[in-house]
Formats: C-alpha cells, sequence, structure tokens
C-alpha cells in the first residue's frame, strides 16, 4: 500500500506501532535515536475483510463484481497488478489506476476523463473509503479492493489480497495460470517473504525516511545483508522458491524494478546499484521480461510520484532525468538456471490494450 | 571555492551574474522558469590581488608568507590542494584545512587544538576576510590565500591560484616539478577547461541546485553531453592535453572524484555513475593514484560537507553510507596509452605526515 503522506489538510495518519515493525499502511513516527526501528513503521490494514470462493466475510468471489484501485508508482499495490495479470483475472477484476500525484485528498482519479473513475465515479479513493466507513480516521492507501454495486471499499489489506487471488479466485484463473502459492511450498514462501518484507519492501523506506543518521544506517545494512543473501540464493536457482514463479518473486520484484530509478539515489540506498548486483539483475530482468511483470511497470509513474510527493526529503520536487532503463530489456541468460516459470502452466497473453503502459514509461 | 550556503545569520551573498554564468563564487539566484540558465550562479571573486614573482600587485612569492586555507569537501580549493602537492610547494606554502561542516559564520578551524588556526591563530576564515576589508558584504569562500604576517585575505580567486602556483611561484617548485600549464598548451587548455567549467565542475552544481525541472534538465543533458566527449577525447590519449598531467586534469578530477559519492545522488547527475563509464573511469583513478591527486582527497569531508550543509536539498542531513570507494584502488591500465604524467619531472614524494588523510576519508 501507498499511503498519502503528510499533506496539510490529510486526515490523520500517523501510526506508532511495536518496534515488532508490524505490517501495514503508515507514516513516520516521532522517534528518538535509541529506538531506530520505531522511526518509520507501518500499521495494519484497518480494512481486512477477505473476498473469498465462499463469501464467508460477506465478499463473495464474483466476476464483474469488485474494481481493483491501484497506482503503478506504488510497489504494494503493484503485487496485485502482476497477480491479476499472470492469473488472467483481467476479465473477472477491472483495474482503476490512479494518477501518481496525490493531492491533499491523496489518490485521486485524474488520469480518466472528466478526472473520474469511470465505473466507480468517484473523484477521489477516499469516497470508497467513506462509503464503507463515515469519518474513517486513516489514511487512504493502495491497493483497495472496492465492491462496485456499493461503492465501498472491501479491503485494502495488500499482503493479504495477492493471496487471496492466488487461492480464491481460482474460479475466474485463465486456463494455463500458474499457482502462484502453491501448498507444498507455502511455509518456505512465507519465510523468504518475511525477510524480504523486513529487510527490503519495507527496508527502502526505513532507510529513506529515516530522521536519524543511525537509524538510516541500521536499515542500509540490513537491506544490503539481505540483498546479498538473495543474491547468493539466485546464483544456482533460477527463482526463490522452488522452481517456478511464486508470491516470493512478485513481492522481491516490486522493489528491485524501483531500485536504480528512486531507491539508490532518493532513499539513499546506494552501496550499488541493483545493475551492479550481476545475479540480481539478471533475475529482475527475467522476471521483467516475463508476461505479467515489465508490462505492468510504468517508470514515469514511479519516478513522478516518489521525487514531487515526498517533499520532506526532495523539497525542490526535481524528478531525475536518469537513469536509462532499457537496460531492462538486454538479455539475461536465466534460463541456463533451467526453472519452469508457469510450473505446469503457461505464460499470460499481452496486457489489455487500455491497461498498456505509455511510452513515457516504458523501458524501451 | 566553496561559498557558505544560505544560513540565517550569514552575510548576504546571493549575487545575479549575466547569463555568461560568469565563474566565481556565488549562489543560488532567484530565477524564473524562462531564464534557467541564470539559476544557478557564480560570482567573479571580490578578492583577485595575485600572488606574483615580481610582486606587482604587492604580494611577491616569498618562502613562509602565504598560507592557502582549502575545505578538503570543496572541488574549487582541491585545485589547490593538487597543484601545490605536485609542485612539491608543501614547504613554501603551509596548509590550514578548515571543518567539512560551516556553521553560521561560515568556513572555521574546529579541527585543530583550540579550535584556532595554529599559524593565524583564528577560529573562522572570515577574520581574514575581515582583517582585509572591514565590512566586506559577500561570502566566505575557500581556497584562500592569506598574508601570514597581516593575517589579512590576499586573494580568493580559484580560477588563478592554480595557476599561479604553476607559472608565478616557480623559484619555490620542488627539484622535477611537472609544469601545469605549459606555454605551447595554453590555449588548448584554456579551452578544454572553459567547456569543463561550465557543463562539469559548475554543471553539476547548476544540476543540483535547479529549483524549476527545466533548469535541471537542461544542465544534466550538458553535463553528460560533455562527459561524453571527454570520454571520447580520453579513449585514445592518457590526458586530456599533450601528453603530460596539467591544470586541464585537475580541473576535471577534481569533479570526477566526487561524481559517485555526492552529485549522482545528491545533484541527481544520475545518467550512470562515474564507474560506469569505462574510459573516464580509468581515467579517473589513474590520477587517483598519482601522487599528489588521491593523497588529498577525504571522501568523509566530501560526503559530510555536501550531504549536511545543503539542507534545502537534504533536510534531514542524512550521510549515505555508499559507494564503497575502494574501487578507486583498483588497477586502471591507463599506461598502456603512453603519456609521460611529469613530462621531464618526476612525480612527487608523500604527502606530509600531518597532512595524511585519517582512515575514515581514505579509498582503502
Amino acid at each position: 500500500m501507498s499511503t498519502h503522506r503528510r499533506t496539510p489538510h490529510h486526515r490523520k495518519e500517523m501510526v506508532t506501532l511495536s518496534p515488532a515493525d508490524t505490517p501495514g499502511p503508515g507514516q513516520d513516527t516521532s522517534a528518538d535515536e535509541n529506538s531506530p526501528r520505531e522511526e518509520f513503521s507501518r500499521s495494519a490494514p484497518h480494512f481486512a475483510d477477505r473476498i473469498t470462493a465462499d463469501g464467508r466475510d460477506g465478499w463473495p468471489v464474483e466476476a464483474g463484481r469488485y474494481r481493483l484501485v491501484v497506482s503503478r508508482a506504488c510497489p504494494w499495490a503493484s503485487r496485485s497488478l502482476i497477480s491479476r495479470r499472470l492469473l488472467g483475472l483481467e476479465p473477472a477484476l477491472s483495474l482503476a489506476v490512479t494518477d501518481p500525484i496525490q493531492d491533499e485528498r491523496s489518490w485521486r482519479f485524474t488520469l480518466d476523463p472528466g478526472e473520474r473513475d469511470p465505473v466507480l465515479g468517484i473523484a477521489f479513493l477516499s469516497e470508497a473509503y467513506d462509503a464503507r466507513e463515515t469519518g474513517y480516521p486513516g489514511g487512504v492507501s493502495v491497493p483497495a479492493l472496492v465492491d462496485v454495486p456499493s461503492g465501498a471499499l472491501v479491503t485494502n489489506d495488500y499482503h493479504r489480497i495477492t493471496l487471496d487471488l492466488a487461492t480464491e479466485w481460482t474460479a475466474l484463473h485463465r486456463e494455463g495460470a500458474p499457482d502462484l502459492y502453491p501448498e507444498a511450498h507455502r511455509d518456505e514462501i512465507d519465510e523468504v517473504a518475511e525477510g524480504v518484507y523486513r529487510d527490503v519492501n519495507n527496508g527502502v523506506y526505513r532507510a529513506g525516511f529515516a530522521e536519524h543518521q543511525r537509524t538510516y544506517e541500521d536499515a542500509y545494512r540490513r537491506l544490503f545483508a539481505r540483498l546479498d543473501q538473495l543474491s547468493e540464493r539466485l546464483s544456482t536457482r533460477r527463482y526463490l522458491v522452488g522452481d517456478t514463479i511464486t508470491e516470493a518473486d512478485i513481492r522481491l520484484f516490486t522493489t528491485l524494478v524501483r531500485f536504480d530509478a528512486v531507491y539508490h539515489g532518493h532513499f539513499k540506498c546506494n552501496r550499488n546499484k541493483l545493475s551492479e548486483d550481476p545475479v540480481l539483475w539478471a533475475y529482475a530482468r527475467d522476471l521483467f521480461q516475463t508476461p505479467g511483470f515489465g508490462d505492468t511497470v510504468d517508470f514515469d509513474h514511479i519516478k513522478r510520484h516518489y521525487y514531487r510527493v515526498h517533499t520532506d526529503i526532495n523539497p525542490r520536487r526535481i524528478v531525475p532525468l536518469g537513469p536509462d532503463p532499457s537496460g531492462w530489456l538486454t538479455p539475461h541468460h536465466r534460463e541456463q538456471l533451467g526453472g519452469r516459470p508457469f510450473g505446469d502452466g503457461t505464460p499470460p497473453g499481452p496486457a489489455p490494450e487500455a491497461e498498456t503502459i505509455p511510452a513515457a514509461g516504458r523501458a524501451g
């Protein structure tokens, strides 16, 4: 989830967490020099209902009923973008893409004709939150699954959404959809994903939003120690768990694809660029070039979002011109490691035409 | 020169320049979107007296009479640090090194015992400016040459200082000192240095301090176009002009050595790292490993200065841990291009022990 950050008229969304770094939408919290791990925290999602096959939370899986709202800038939302593509859920679950730049009312549909989402008829994602809970005091985050008939938010639980797309939405999967969360590997996927979340997905934010040198350095060291470990792991195997693409790869990819464009400079994660780690760079390119990954990535949205929204670390809002993203399209040679990207399934077809990334955001 | 930037109680030092980018100490100036070249400008040095062999400005070259005040963080001051080393002027021209972090009174001698320069007996470089001109309204910049007997600033003209060290101080040069500004090549050196100054030395500042996207992009494009041209030039020749080290190399080096540590991220000059350009990276390493270059470089001073002083672009003052500078010591193989680094002369000996760079600032 990308929660809108500190703007003058925004709903309060600072949430202080336990030092355990509980995941969820969140913001910087005040912190003293001695509690670095508390400085940047994410709160648990407030709306954690699940859309399931049996509808036990009141939200049954149903074609055409829900709308997935994302920002293409946001790594947490991008997980669901990728899962939806890999699983071929586009016909069953429609997509709304917000402007990468929030205003004081947070995520908005300014890219759509009339500046309203054409299906939900709303100008701001906050309207779906309001439809669910009047006066909800928390932040507005993506990804969000919205019930189209009522216009109400169902869930913004980004950890759960992709797992449910993989395991609860199976009746609506395309022919040949991969198993992104295979039962036999769930423990290993969860374990890998936990370290990736703490040190990588959220680690870059902890580094970038650190208010104290020591907090930054702690996050930086954990980040690169974890990346080194992942690089070692991926030097002999094509994917993180088993020999197919899983949820674990999706979660690592969404941070790696933003690394050189944003995290290296903006968040000061600059021991090296991703492109300087031969293993991780080839791994990330392999995924990027797999249908369903790179075709969801808009570098223009990514860069404009981070550099223009985070005025507390980039006050002049200049968006860097570099680096050249065309390297993402170069040969990676990871096929040599074997692996069966889609297991017994097949790759998805191309993205729907309406969801094609504009030239300004593409790698080449 | 590094002039102290915008602090609450600092003397006014905003100077608006002609669009011709006249060199000299300066600051950001107010600028509108349509005059990008004026946005970041440097004013001409206010104190442009010259120390010459014939003493025509009242300041004759004389061993032990002057003190060179520098910040090791500052690329403009570093020119004179390198020239002094290459020419073996250490016994004749003593050195004062300021703290890399200015306070509201600008450059200060907080690294010295009692927080005073032991020779000049002053706590702030501004005292030498005051001794020269009471109530001088401009900025305090390094490099500065100070007359020890009177304690008064002689010159802060960083463009002129190194040329005069090379051509006016010859009587005090060491045995085997190189000719850094050979008469036969002066036009070519001046021409190369002009482009390097405009697009590279000052270009990185124009990019980094841009207040408008368009200004930034203009500086970025000129910077990398010039670097590409220099890379091409240096692909077949070891040094920029002739076959020896000259003033032109010194001026390019001081920006290149800061590139990956500071300009790539902090100033958003991120098309690529220096280390990603094989020619320029080998050229810069060759110079770095030449006595008189790398032994003047303190990466700790460099990084702390930029990241902690420029609160208008790095408000949280976090100093990045990366990148690892040890690559500066790897083989460069530029000897294969021939060249005679010191011409008919010889390399300088090691730096005086008192001027050795502390471990925290060294490349390895």
